[in-house]
């Protein structure tokens, strides 16, 4: 079934404790629709500037991903983050931000777009993520990001969102924000009682917990050595999970638990190199054999 | 087969965010003992001072638990901890330590606990850990626990140890600061190197990973919304794995990771009380059931 992204495209110039990139493909909308693409076609929706290199635009073409809902803005520049990561390689400071483009477009679905099956609304106000699904007709599956500053800063308007989605992805630190509880499992509860039918709950390195009316489960990340960049892991999990349910086409219990798998197994990938190098070197098979070796890992 | 634990037996004093208590039953030695004795009989080895509560010592005895290496010092006072745990019930502060009796004895084993198959060193000084291997006879499989504080004061003494032992285990900070790596798994690869044939991380809320020369897995922590006490939850932890091996009588792959979900599952009830309060409720049924629901969660 088809499968919707909107979220940020943009230029990234990253540094951790062993290296550094300058200028580097980024954004939630390109490491989530570069992710799907492993299971399913991808429509992506967002915006750049006219500096946005073409061969990137080509890159995410050649993987079955459609751009016609990529809005170049003549004269704009893209969006532009610049972070440093701690030694744990998950506490990031960032050290500079431009805007640019991002900064005062609603987001505008093309109109082919506007019949699709699975939607996810990546990272952005909420009255963006609004906009987005009021230009939606019949979207059988919503799924949402959101972040710490929506949370604090447009509380009512992300409280009105949650009860139009059908699921919540958010990393720890904002579900314990969003819940004023630090126990997870308690905040899992919480969040579904604000609206959504399932809520995720990501953990870095720790894995990612679901959380539905009739389930809660943890999964584990898949261990790995190699972290040579954590920027996008979040949106690659969100990716290989939407991914592999736009796939089978269907959202059942079994289903998404295989997605929560698929999703770890992806950002495991991910976090192998900068940008989506990792991801450029690997096929759909080398996500299934980490999958056998996934299954295998937590079967006693 | 005959398993043996040496540890501390304390009285703790502890405060959490919404409930504290006063002089309960606490120490190493005491949550490994009992959760072991879920699975087999264990002999323990401690000091008490004559404060000690007789109560204490009953509770133990019937478990199954051997109290005759038990040492109680005439006029002595007992180990004593206070500490307060953060909203987040990880991190936890300490208020006040009395080491008393502890302070000053090298462990001494029973005649009768020198042949013991499988032993468990609690946390102690190294010194005092290689003093209890040099009293037994042909152990089978020696696992220790430690701590920064000989990670960072008794550096020389505890690489001396690592040589002499099959299995470490130690939590997450702890690993890191042995290897002065910030990625566990590397951490954990690292450390393997240093004697041990295999090491167990333990991560509190998000699990335990398990490395060996042919191995590297991680088991997630069984999801609970009560958390009333993380107190014990390590030792309870190493004696559900220990207790679990001794009664199976091996520690081939397929018997490690059956243990490490053991000890997973007998920690998760642990902390849902203070001191022993909740595994003085419970029965291996109700671990068993738990084993059953944890296999669920991750098979897929």
């Amino acid at each position: 079934m088809s499968l919707l992204v909107v979220g940020s495209v943009a230029i990234d110039s990253i540094q951790t404790p062993t290296a550094s990139r300058e200028r580097v493909l980024g954004g939630s909308a390109t490491h989530f629709s570069y992710s799907a693409s492993f299971f399913t076609a991808v429509r992506l929706v967002g915006v750049v500037g006219e500096d946005f290199p073409q061969e990137h635009i080509a890159l995410l073409r050649g993987r079955n991903i459609d751009t016609s809902g990529l809005h170049v803005v003549p004269g704009g520049k893209t969006f532009f983050w610049k972070g440093k990561y701690q030694p744990n390689m998950n506490d990031r400071e960032t050290l500079e931000v431009q805007l640019n483009v991002l900064g005062d477009v609603r987001p505008k679905l093309p109109e082919s777009f506007r019949r699709t099956d699975f939607i996810f609304l990546g990272n952005d106000s909420p009255l963006n993520q609004r906009a987005v699904l009021d230009q939606i007709t019949g979207p059988r599956l919503v799924v949402a990001d959101t972040m710490d500053l929506w949370i604090r800063e447009q509380h009512a308007e992300l409280m009105a969102l949650l009860k139009r989605i059908d699921g919540l992805v958010m990393n720890d630190s904002e579900a314990k924000l969003l819940t004023g509880d630090e126990n997870l499992v308690a905040a899992g509860h919480k969040i579904l009682k604000l609206g959504p039918r399932f809520v995720v709950i990501k953990k870095g390195e720790h894995g990612a917990m679901f959380f539905s009316e009739h389930e809660t489960y943890v999964l584990p990340a898949y261990p790995t050595e190699r972290v040579i960049d954590p920027t996008g892991a979040g949106d690659s999990f969100a990716g290989g999970l939407m991914g592999y349910l736009a796939a089978q086409g269907d959202f059942d219990p079994k289903t998404l638990k295989e997605a929560m798998a698929y999703g770890i197994l992806v950002a495991s990938f991910c976090v192998e190199d900068f940008s989506l190098d990792r991801l450029q070197q690997i096929s759909r098979g080398d996500i299934d054999r980490r999958m056998e070796q996934y299954r295998k890992m937590l079967s006693f």
